[in-house]
C-alpha cells in the first residue's frame, strides 16, 4: 500500500517527485483514446526509474512461446503487446547540460492527471549543476476526437539566467518490450522522413507485419507569439528528430507544441502510410493545441454525462471509482470492432493478449450500462469474428464438427496462453461467452443480434460442451472431467460445478435462442443450419439429455454445491487461520501445497450465484456464500467485486462495502506491489460492478429493469448514472431515500425497491427507503 | 523403427556407413567406466551429422530454469549434465585435403562395439577428392581398470600415394551443451600446457566451480616400431593441440597411440590438478596401449562371468539383453557413492540430472543381483549422503519436523525437475526410496545397514508421508490429495491407490525397522532417537493410525483398485480403440485430452502389485492386471517391463513376451525415434527385469532365494547368471527343464519350480518344467 497520490475528486495529484514510485505513477497516470494510449513518462530525458511505454491498439507481435515442458498442443507463440515508437520526446540542453529529473534538483514538482477533462498536466522548477532555474509546464493528452493523434505544449522559462536552449523534439522507434521471451526486438525500420519542423518514421513489426508510421510536427512560440527557428533534422537507426537552438531570456516562456499521429496499416494502406501521416498531422497541426484540448475536454464531459457515479463523504471512495470509468474509457471506446479490452490497456505490456474472459464476464456490463448499446455489440461481434479461430482451437484439442473453443487469452482469435491447466482446461470461458450474449440480449432487448450473430456462436459453443462432458457409468449421469474453474487455485478437477453448471445452462440457453430465431426469422435460421450442418433434432436432443441428466456436486448436508468433486475431503478451515505471514499464499506456498488447500482464489461456485442470480433463491444464496467465502483469499483482482455485489444482495452491508473497498483503488494505493507493470483495467469493471450491481442493486428481469439501492454507511449519498434502453437515468440514494431522474424525452417504467415505479420523460421521483 | 545394424551376439555392428543414422549409432556405440564416458563419435573431424560428447561422472551445471509462468517453489535452477572437453580428436590432413567423412568417398565403412572385451572398433578407406585412397583402422576404449583414462589407437595407411600427412591430435574444451537453457557456455578455462607429444587444459564449470583436467601423450609407430617425431604445439583458447607431419608411404601403416585422462576436482586437489594428470598420463603410457586393452578385456570377462545372460534361438535377444547390460555395466560400477545412474549415462546430455526414481524402482535388482553387494548398498547410501537436501527440499513446500521428500530430478540432492505436477506432485518417488532399502535389506540381509542408514532415511520418509495425508471429515479417513501417480497421464489426482499404498507401506515398514534396530542395536537406536529428535511413541502411534485408516479406492462391483478417485467416471475403453495414426498419444493428443482419457502411461496400480507382490494374491492381480493393462499405452519406456514380470507370474507368456520385446531392443532399433539424444539407460535395467524376475521368476522370500523360470516360447533356451547372498549361479532353462548350477564353495537351498531344493557347491541340479 502506497499512498503518496493525493485524493481529490477530479484529479489523480503528485505534489513532490516521488522518484522511486515513477513507475507506479507513470501507470496511473496513462493516457489513452481506445485506439493508442501511453503511460505518463516525461517528456525530456529521464535516467531514472521509468519504464517507456507507447501503445498503438490492435498491433501486436508473436512472441516465441518460451516454456518448460512442452506439451503436445501448446500455441507456438504468445502474442504480446508491442511497445512502439515513442512520440513524446522532447529533449531541453542548457549549454553542456541535460535537463534530466535525475540528475537534478526538482522543486514545486506537480503531476497531475485531470480525467474530468482528460489530460496530463506537469510542472516544475529544475535547478541543474551549474545554479540555472528552469521552469517547466507540460500539458498533453491523447484525443478522443482525432483519435490516431495526440498533442503537447510543452513550456520552459528561465528563472534565473538568459542563453541559449536546445530543444530535440524527436521520435524514438528502437523500443524494446520488457517483456519479451527472448529479448529480441520486434519493430524494423521502413522509411522516415525529416522537413522543416516535422519528422516522421514508419516501422514494421517482424511476423506480423504491421506498419505503423509516427509523425510528428513541432511548432514554438515565444512571448506568445509563434516563431520561425532554425532546425537541423536528425536521423539515427529508427530514430528521427528535429534540433533547434533558441535564446531564451530570463522569465520569457518558451512554447514547444508538438503534434503527433500514429497511423497503423489496420486503417491505412501501407503503401501511402507516410503521406498519410503528413495529411493528418498538417490538419491537427492546423486546428491547434488550443482547439483540440477544448475538443477533448467536451468529448469527456459528453462521455461523464452518461457515466459519472458520485460519492459524497468519502473523497479517496470518488477518486477511485471515477479513475477506474476513465481508465475503462481510455481503454476501449466500441468504435472498432477488432479491438477488445487488453488487461493493462495502454499503461503496460504485461500479460500480453488483448482479449481475456474478464470482457465478457466483467466489463461487458459497464459498457452496456454507460455508452451507446454498439460498444457493448462490438464486443459481441469480436468474438463472432473470431468463431472460425475459436473451431480450429477446439480442433487442435480432438474437437469437431464445428465445436468451438474460445481461447484464454488472444489477440487475433488464436490461442497464445501456454499453461496446460489453464489454456485447455479453463474452460468455463466459453461459458461467459455465451452468458454474455445473453447477458446484451437481455438488457438492450436486440434480439436480432441472435439472428445475426449470437445464434452461430452460441450452437458453437455448444456443440464443445457437448462433446467435452462424458456419461459416466458409475453415476449414470454426464460428468466433465478435467477442468480449473475460476478458482485457479484447483487445477485439472472433476466437475467443477461452475463449470457444469454454465456449460448446461449454454445447452438450455442456445434450445432457447434456436426457438427465438427460428420464430423471428425462419429464413435466417435455414441458412445458418445449412451453412453450419446444424443437425437440429439430433443436436438439441442430446442438448437436452445433457441438461436433464447433468451431474452437480452438492453437500445435502451443508446445502451447498461443491466447488468440484471431492471438495469435502480437504481440511476445510477459514483465511482466518493462515498463519500470519503467509499471505498471499500465491508468494508464500507452494503451488502443491495451494491446490491440496481449501483455500480459493477467487469466486468460483460464487460466480455461478452472481451469473445466474435468479436461479437461486436467497437462502441458497446465503449457504454458499458463507460456506464459500471465509475460505476465499481473493488473489485475484476479480474476486472482491462478485463477492460485494452478493454480500449486497445478502443485505450483508459490511461485507460488501469490505469487499468494495479491496479493489475500489487497488492501483491508485498500488495494493499488489504491482502497479509499476501497468493498470488493472479489466478489474476496474468490477469496482463498477460492485457499486451499481452491488449497492445499487441493479438488474434486469422480464424486459424490466429493476433497482435495490443503498447508500453504504461510510457515504451520505452514492449517486450513479446509468443508460438503458434509450433512457438515461441517474439514481442518486442517501441513507434514507432514493431518486431516480430520468433525463430522456420518454418516461420508464422500473422496479424500485421492489415496487413497479413510472418515471416520466425529464423528471425524477424520489423514494424513501425503509429503515 | 530401423534396423541397419547387424544382429551378433557380442557385437553391435555397422556395415557400411549410415550417415543419416550417425547420431543413432553414435548413441549406440557410446563407451564408459561409470567415470567418465563418450558416444562414438569420431576420432577424425566429420562436418556431417554428429553430436560429439564427453561426459565426466559427477561434473554438473545448474541451468538457470527455464518455465512459461513461475510457480513458487520451482527450483532456480536445472542440474545439467556436463557435455565436457573433446579427448578424442586427432584430425588428418594430407597436403590441403582435411580427412572427413562428409567430404569424401567412403569404402569398407565397418564400425563396431565389442561389448565382450569393452572397445570400439572402425575401420574404412577414405577416397579424397583428390583420388587418394587412406585406410584407417581405429579402435579405442574407456579403461574400467585405470578409470580415469582412456585409449586410441589410430593408424592410417595411404594406399595409392606417397606423401607428408599432417596430424594433430587434440583436446577440444570450447564445448557447449546442445540442451542448454539459454545458449550459455558452461566452461571457463584455468590453465593449459603443451610439451612433447603431450598436451594438458584445465576447465572450471562456472557457478558450480568444479575443475576438470585433461590431458594427453601421443605416441607414433611406423612399421611396428615406435618413432620420433616433431610436432608443433597449438594453443587457442579452451584448446590445446600438437601438430606432427609424418612421412607416409603407400601401404605402411602409420598407428597414432593417443592416452588420454580426465581428472576432476571431486577427487583431485584442484591445485595441482594439472601435475597430477601428468602423473596418469605418464604411468598409462608407460603401460602401453596393448596392456591397457588386455585389462580391459580381462575386465569386462570378469563382469560377464557374473552378469551374463544367453539366449538360443534368437541372436536379435541375444544381442538385445547383452547390449542393455553392457551399457548398464558401463554407466554404474558402484565404486562412488557420490554417483548415480543419469537417464542417459554417458550417451548424451538430455533431461539432465543424474538420480531419478528409476535407481531405485528399477536399476537396483539389477545391480542387487549382479554385482557386489556394495554397488546396491553405494546406491543407497547415495540417498542417505542428500538427506538433508531431502529434508530442506520439504521445508520448501511447508513440511516439518525433519520430513523428507526426495528430489524427482537431482544431481546434488537438490531438486531440479521445474512441473508442479511432476516436481511437487510425483511424492511416490519417496516411496521407491522406502521401498529400496525393503529390497536391499531383503535381498542381501544386511541389516546393519537398517541401522547405520537405512531407519534414518526411513524415518524421515514416514515423517513426510504423516504430514502429507489429511484426514476427511467426508470419508472419515486418512486422504492423500493433488498428487501425480507413477502414470503421468494423470496429474493433481487424489487418493492415486498407488501413493496411498506405498504411504502405508512405508509406514508400516518403519515401525518394524524400529524394532528391528531397537533390538539389534539399542545404543544406536537412542542415539539416532537423539539426533533427529524421534518422538517414538507419538509418532509410532500417529503412523499406526494412518496405516489403520488410509482410504484406498476399490471397485468392489469388478474388484479392482481405483487408479485414483473417480476412475470410473471415465469413459473406459481399450487402447486399441484408439484411432489409428493417434498413438503416441502425446505427440497426438493434447494434453487435456490425454488426462481425461482412461489411458495410462505406465503402470500404476500394477506398480503396486509389483512392488507388493506377496501381499495380494493371483487373482486380485489377475483381476487387475486385466482391468489396466488394456488401457495402457506404454509410453513410458519403464511401462513394459514391470507389465512382463506381472504376466509371466500370472502364466500369460505370450504377453509377457510381446510386453519385454517392447523394450529389449528400445534403441538398438530407434524405436521411438529419439536414440539420437542419447540411450535410455535405465529403462534397460528394465528388460533385465522382465527377463530374471519375469522369465526367471526371481523373487526372495522369508530370505530364501525362489525362482519359477520358464522359457519363452521362441527361443531355445535363456541362461542367467546371478548372485544371492555370497553364491554365484546360473540358471538355464530350455522349455522343459531347469538347470541351477551353482559355481561357489558353499551349498544353496532356494525354492525351485514351487519346491525346496539344495544345490551343493560347484555343482547342478537340474529339474524338470511340468507341461
Amino acid at each position: 500500500m502506497k499512498q503518496y497520490l493525493i485524493n481529490d475528486p477530479w484529479c489523480i495529484v503528485e505534489e513532490g517527485f516521488h522518484r522511486d514510485y515513477n513507475e507506479i505513477t507513470e501507470s496511473a497516470m496513462s493516457l489513452g483514446n481506445g485506439r493508442m494510449g501511453q503511460r505518463g513518462n516525461f517528456e525530456e530525458q529521464f535516467t531514472g526509474k521509468t519504464l517507456q511505454g507507447n501503445y498503438v491498439a490492435g498491433v501486436y507481435y508473436p512472441d516465441k512461446t518460451r516454456v518448460g515442458w512442452w506439451k503436445n498442443g501448446y500455441p507456438e507463440y504468445f502474442a504480446k503487446v508491442l511497445n512502439a515508437a515513442n512520440w513524446i520526446g522532447i529533449n531541453i540542453d542548457i549549454e553542456y547540460e541535460s535537463l534530466d529529473l535525475n540528475h537534478c534538483e526538482v522543486r514545486d514538482f506537480r503531476r497531475v492527471l485531470n480525467m474530468q477533462e482528460g489530460y496530463l498536466e506537469r510542472s516544475f522548477v529544475a535547478i541543474l549543476k551549474s545554479g540555472k532555474e528552469l521552469q517547466v509546464n507540460a500539458k498533453r493528452f491523447c484525443s478522443i476526437v482525432d483519435d490516431e493523434a495526440g498533442a503537447i505544449r510543452y513550456a520552459i522559462t528561465p528563472l534565473n539566467f538568459d542563453g541559449k536552449i536546445t530543444i530535440t523534439p524527436y521520435i524514438d522507434g528502437d523500443i524494446r518490450n520488457k517483456d519479451a521471451n527472448y529479448d529480441e526486438k520486434f519493430w524494423d525500420e521502413v522509411r522516415k522522413e525529416t522537413a522543416y519542423g516535422e519528422a516522421y518514421i514508419e516501422l514494421r513489426t517482424r511476423k506480423t507485419g504491421f506498419h505503423v508510421a509516427t509523425g510528428m510536427c513541432v511548432e514554438i512560440e515565444q512571448n506568445g507569439t509563434k516563431i520561425d527557428y532554425q532546425s537541423q533534422p536528425i536521423k539515427y537507426e529508427k530514430y528521427v528528430a528535429n534540433r533547434m537552438t533558441l535564446d531564451c531570456e530570463r522569465g520569457q516562456e518558451t512554447a514547444i507544441y508538438k503534434y503527433a499521429v500514429n497511423l497503423s496499416s489496420l486503417n491505412y494502406d501501407p503503401d501511402n502510410l507516410l503521406a498519410d501521416a503528413r495529411q493528418y498531422i498538417q490538419r491537427i497541426t492546423r486546428k491547434g493545441f488550443d482547439k483540440m484540448l477544448y475538443e477533448q475536454k467536451q468529448a469527456w464531459a459528453d462521455k461523464w454525462k452518461m457515466n459519472d457515479i458520485t460519492i459524497d463523504g468519502d473523497v479517496a471512495a470518488q477518486q477511485g471509482i471515477r479513475f477506474n470509468i476513465f481508465q475503462l474509457e481510455q481503454t476501449y471506446t466500441g468504435e472498432d470492432e477488432r479491438l477488445n479490452i487488453g488487461p493493462k490497456g495502454f499503461t503496460g505490456e504485461k500479460y500480453g493478449g488483448s482479449t481475456y474472459w474478464d470482457t465478457e464476464a466483467y466489463c461487458l456490463p459497464f459498457y452496456l450500462a454507460t455508452a451507446d448499446q454498439k460498444v457493448a455489440r462490438n464486443l459481441l461481434v469480436y468474438r463472432h469474428k473470431q468463431l472460425g479461430k475459436a473451431i480450429e482451437n477446439a480442433q487442435k484439442l480432438g474437437f469437431k464438427a464445428g465445436a468451438a473453443l474460445y481461447p484464454m487469452v488472444t489477440m487475433n482469435g488464436e490461442e497464445c496462453h501456454n499453461e496446460w491447466e489453464i489454456t485447455f482446461e479453463e474452460i468455463h470461458r466459453n461459458g461467459a461467452i455465451a452468458y454474455a450474449i445473453y447477458d446484451y440480449v437481455r438488457y438492450t432487448g436486440d434480439e436480432p443480434y441472435l439472428v445475426d450473430y449470437g445464434l452461430e456462436v452460441l450452437i458453437a459453443i455448444s456443440r464443445f460442451w457437448s462433446q467435452r462432458v462424458n456419461w459416466s457409468g458409475a453415476k449414470q449421469q454426464y460428468v466433465m472431467l478435467g477442468v480449473t474453474g475460476p478458482n485457479e487455485y484447483e487445477n485439472n478437477v472433476n466437475n467443477n460445478w461452475y463449470t457444469n453448471y454454465i456449460a448446461a445452462w449454454t445447452l438450455r440457453y442456445t434450445i432457447e435462442a434456436v426457438e427465438k430465431v427460428k420464430a423471428l426469422n425462419p429464413e435466417a435460421f435455414a441458412e445458418l443450419a445449412e451453412r453450419i450442418h446444424f443437425r437440429e433434432e439430433k443436436e438439441v436432443a442430446t442438448a437436452k439429455h445433457i441438461v436433464a441428466n447433468m451431474h452437480y456436486p452438492f453437500d445435502p448436508e451443508r446445502g451447498v454445491f461443491l466447488q468440484q468433486e471431492g471438495f469435502l475431503d480437504k481440511e476445510l478451515m477459514p483465511v482466518n487461520d493462515i498463519p500470519k505471514g503467509q499471505r498471499p499464499l500465491n508468494q508464500n506456498w507452494s503451488w502443491d501445497r495451494i491446490l491440496r488447500s481449501c483455500f480459493i482464489k477467487q469466486a468460483d461456485v460464487l460466480q455461478g450465484f452472481y451469473f445466474f442470480d435468479d436461479e437461486f433463491d436467497t437462502e441458497a444464496l446465503r449457504r454458499n456464500f458463507d460456506f464459500y467465502e471465509p475460505m476465499t483469499v481473493h488473489e485475484s483482482s476479480l474476486s472482491p467485486c462478485v463477492h460485494s455485489v452478493l454480500a449486497s444482495k445478502l443485505g450483508m452491508k459490511e461485507k460488501a462495502y469490505e469487499m468494495y473497498l479491496r479493489t475500489a483503488r487497488l492501483d491508485l494505493d498500488d495494493y499488489n506491489n504491482d502497479t509499476e507493470d501497468g493498470l488493472h483495467i479489466t478489474s476496474m469493471a468490477g469496482t463498477w460492478l460492485a457499486v451499481v450491481k452491488g449497492f445499487g442493486g441493479l438488474r434486469v428481469q422480464n424486459e424490466t429493469l429493476r433497482l435495490d439501492p443503498y447508500c453504504p454507511d461510510n457515504w451520505q449519498s452514492l449517486a450513479f448514472k446509468l443508460r438503458f434502453r434509450g433512457v438515461l437515468l441517474q439514481v442518486s440514494v442517501t441513507q434514507d431515500s432514493v431518486t431516480v431522474e430520468n433525463f430522456s424525452a420518454q418516461p420508464i417504467t422500473l422496479q424500485l425497491l421492489g415496487q413497479p415505479l413510472t418515471i416520466g420523460k425529464e423528471s425524477a421521483e424520489t423514494v424513501a427507503i425503509a429503515a
